[in-house]
């Protein structure tokens, strides 16, 4: 559910816009997002075996989220650019998809929250596991990206909620 | 349903690889894929408004997509350069969701198909749609990214198929 | 006119050099700065109808704007780069040109001054209007850009004079 | 003067859109732009005499220049992509402004004219200069950024015209 | 030894410049490069352990060879963009520094040769493979960094002799 | 020689991994490394005349490891982005291989060293020097790139000892 039925308006006319953090704290921050990729038992076979056609398929994606974490500010245009301390990739079987359950944890001491940058390190670890068995599976699906908790700032602790699904 | 159930051993060590397109012709090449971002109904009104914090929400993230496309061979390790000829995102209302579709299309002459960019532009497009929103609703999720249709090239047209899904 | 007539000679031999910031301590600085573009009138009827070639062309710029801004460091050399704690680009009517006028905003919390940053946000901005119009109106010329005001930092407070124009 | 009084339509509902240049032919393309940037005549004399506090002022802006050629579809949103097979910037004393007056030249084989390539190689030459040059004068101002001409492609030969400034 | 004794010179007042390619044909060209780095054996223990505190060391410094090459054109000021068909980078022991030795192959369809292309890609594997293993081991040397061969274009097949070295 | 035998699992699962540097203080850090690169007597003469085909070698080199060192966390995958204070790169003539010795220095504020940064200059510079004097000589070859001194931080001053090399 919404947490603000009202916004702000920072720009009263409208007009995209990036917030002044300016006021905010140099505070540690984390935020914890996971997503999943639907693939048939065959092509989750062929990636456990590490015989997708471009290579070792986990390895390649866990380190493409984690450069990725690094790019948000260039991806989504209102981000600001952070110096992150940490940005970790774990990815799982999924086998009751069947396919693969991806997760992302990033850390900061600054101003503003790294949700994005989790989410982002999530998407394009998800992107680069379809790209590697694209070969073999045309029809896999990326689903389920969304924020599992954030902690640090103003705002504290966020928790998802099994009501939130 | 994987197309192989065999991949043809590129690098028989199972080295991360970047295929080689060399032998590829240049043909007219397209890709069409979809996804979506589901949230409280409070926060697509909001959206609809054009009252989310960040501004001009669906305008800022269809650019954000065609920008985007043009990043993927920086984001998906394995992906090649490609001069694209043309990128374009829609995005709509998704009622039922509730929330919103959002549709990119990519063409090149090239080597080599743009299925990755039209999925990487639906990607950011969502993470954009996040962004702008989150102020209001940390819940929402990004789901349903998949490829639709691809054609030219050697291994043809693709249509995704009703039992795809 | 100059403030030195005299420069510190950093590297003695000439050669391009970054500047050691390291000694400068962590203040909030400001810098705004502004530009033109010019063009037939018939051209600016068509971007205030919404209706040059590549769509809204108002939003799209400052969006480009905002996003140049955050690149500034990777386009000029010598500069530093920094965590930027806000953008805000503004697109006017300047109906005397007849043209455009696009004033930038540019906060950070650090220990150099953002001049760059405003007057990059002003010139990505011009040159995405001229690419955007370009179909109907090659003449278009980008002219006036310049800092309005910067504040923060050792030199402090600067002010544009009706005698520096 | 604009050429059309009528934009064809590409996106009716007026979205922001990469045009398709897939039918368009490959063919020699070029594009010529200049620009200038005036200043304090004791900052050009600085300049001229290899002074100025971040050194080789002429040599790092005309680098500079080159390199952001390079980066155009990244830095203005709805650019395509291009393979450019030459760029080259000048850099010349301009006494009467005085300042320095910047030219752009910038070739392709391809779909699509390389007028933005041009136009934002002089705009960050004319940055760089800035950028060097703002320890001894803030009040430097950038003018004059213009198409001189342009070959190639289905419109053909473009030469600026005296009326058009 | 060099080549030519004189060399055209394109830019007759010696200013850095792009060389014009488009006068070039689209040949079939292939570069190879190799390079080594040289550790302590322990620390070649350590990475053949799979130990070293970053992880995985040869198989992450292989993905960054790949992607740096994608970036050439972007880190050498006057290098041409390129849409490379192929890359590959090779890690193996060389017992007998002790250390690694690299080995990246390019290949394109194109104007101009991809010899820097595999130089960039060993460079930024040896550079990730100190990175990975400087916790334990900082005096590591980079070295050897060469041409093995290219091939296509103008000046035809190029092989490294015995004397080169 | 390595400074720990033991390496402390920070991955326990051997995964590649981003070390978490929130821990760390933010204090002043430097590091110098350097590089060389070989050439034949003739093509150093060339580059001494300001002659190679490219232009001011020297120059551009030292530009091209400034800017390189400001993208080392786009091309390393796990360092960190981080805020430079400072970059300056020289480079001398090395007779007595024959060719040209590079030498960086990176300044920090930060939670982090340095090391990889002033690395990437020297790697960068090199290249840039080859690239542009390889019409004259592709047999040249890059050596010796190492650390030489890093100060700052927990694990504080550290200098390369003749034993080192």
């Amino acid at each position: 559910m919404p947490k603000d039925d009202k916004l702000t308006h920072i720009a009263e006319d409208g007009a995209a816009n990036m917030v002044d953090v300016g006021g905010k704290e140099d505070t540690g921050r984390q935020a914890v997002a996971e997503g999943y990729i639907r693939m048939a038992p065959e092509t989750l076979a062929l990636i456990r075996d590490g015989d997708a056609k471009k290579g070792d398929v986990i390895g390649v994606a866990r380190l493409a989220g984690i450069m990725a974490a690094k790019k948000t500010s260039d991806l989504i245009p209102l981000c600001h650019p952070l110096m992150l301390n940490k940005v970790a990739v774990e990815i799982d079987e999924a086998p009751d998809l069947p396919g693969l359950r991806i997760e992302a944890m990033v850390r900061l001491t600054g101003k503003t929250g790294v949700e994005m940058e989790a989410l982002t390190a999530v998407s394009v670890a998800c992107l680069t596991i379809y790209d590697m068995a694209k070969a073999a599976d045309k029809a896999m699906e990326i689903s389920g990206i969304r924020l599992l908790s954030k902690s640090g700032g103003k705002s504290g602790e966020w928790q998802r909620q099994p009501e939130d699904s």
